[in-house]
């Protein structure tokens, strides 16, 4: 049973509502990151993976793009998209991204922002990417951070007696799998690997890697969110884009 | 001014000891995995950056090399190799790593062991190291894991009033530099640097990432030093491998 925490209403409501602040860790951490690194999209062809409400996709329309396809679990992210974020270039499709298949079809660029941490296997998912990518195709992706995923125990930031952070409590790094937090809601399942996994995974499927950003924030968030200074301390995500030869 | 740690008389009369007794970090994580992303040494020529002792000089060339040529900044440490690891086939040289010209001579492997991380220059020596390798040639090195590096102050590991370690502590991830600690005299400097950092920079000298390994103890290590445990709740060590296209 694939994990469909944004079809849970308390959460999906908490976390669409979030997003629309427009002050998020997504807004001035991961995304700047994420586009830094996208190629020229003129003319290219787009898979997105966990497109959730569609933001992305549209990004890449207005950037050039000539199609794109966005898959994403939540019924819930796929109405919004249809709804908030349509384009005749763009197709939704509510599915989990792991059960994709594709019959020949091969894309350009694949995408996937902060999706593949909630994936159990992610060995099989990048053979599927790796095969869904055209020759010099390339796949850009975020994912949360090992350094922040490691550790079973939920409180990591260790704090004194006013609330000050002291340091970070990293754990359990070698041990990967199910990570289970409360996000919203009880229960939400992540899975932690180690950055050697991540990395040789991707080079044992055929993909060279190109680059690898441990973002901070952009000088905006530092203004809007001072606790954005925290990603100096340590790395919440870790963005990577490789391409097939 | 370059470090030269190994000159200090106490060090290197306590480092020696150290290794002597076959009972380390050295002998049980790093050098296994380091071992492990070798290639066929045969008829190879290899450069060996911080050679030490040259007990990996000489595991070369017993593997099939035909040259190695050792450098290490240390007096004491070249000596040593001369006196414990003579080879026809070996060449030592007692010179800072960064300090080397090579006028036009090329290597199929550079090999670097637990050396790099005293390198102020990492990105300028990168760049020589890609210069220095034959196409297909490969770099293959080891240097403290960044999650051990970042943070400061010296105690990372956070323990209880009984002396059970709770947990490694993180910070200042994204501060590279100096950090300086006590390891047998005061002062010992490494630089950090975080891990897109050492990966990025491999990558813009047009090498590609072969491999990445974050170690654990092989087997007879947990036996022999039960503290090795500690490696899967954080590693020490990272190894990387790259190769020139």
């Amino acid at each position: 049973m694939k994990q469909n925490i944004y079809d849970n209403p308390v959460f999906f409501k908490e976390y669409t509502n979030l997003r629309k602040t427009g002050v998020t860790y997504n807004d001035f951490v991961e995304q700047p990151a994420l586009k830094s690194v996208m190629p020229s999209l003129d003319n290219k062809t787009v898979l997105d993976l966990g497109c959730g409400t569609g933001q992305f996709a549209m990004y890449c329309i207005q950037n050039g793009a000539s199609k794109v396809l966005g898959l994403d679990i939540s019924r819930n992210m796929i109405d919004q998209a249809i709804k908030e974020n349509n384009h005749e270039k763009i197709e939704y499709i509510c599915m989990p991204i792991e059960d994709l298949e594709l019959n020949n079809l091969k894309f350009d660029i694949i995408v996937s922002s902060l999706a593949i941490h909630y994936i159990k296997d992610y060995s099989n998912l990048v053979a599927k990417i790796s095969q869904f990518l055209n020759r010099d195709g390339e796949f850009i992706f975020s994912i949360e951070h090992p350094i922040v995923t490691a550790r079973k125990d939920m409180n990591n930031w260790v704090k004194d007696h006013e609330g000050n952070r002291l340091y970070w409590a990293l754990d359990h790094y070698q041990e990967e799998g199910i990570r289970e937090q409360h996000w919203y809601i009880d229960g939400v399942i992540k899975y932690h690997r180690t950055i050697s996994t991540i990395i040789n995974t991707l080079i044992d499927n055929g993909l060279v890697l190109g680059k690898m950003i441990e973002p901070q924030s952009i000088t905006e968030g530092l203004e809007k969110m001072p606790k954005l200074h925290n990603e100096e301390r340590r790395p919440s995500f870790m963005v990577i884009k490789a391409y097939k030869v």
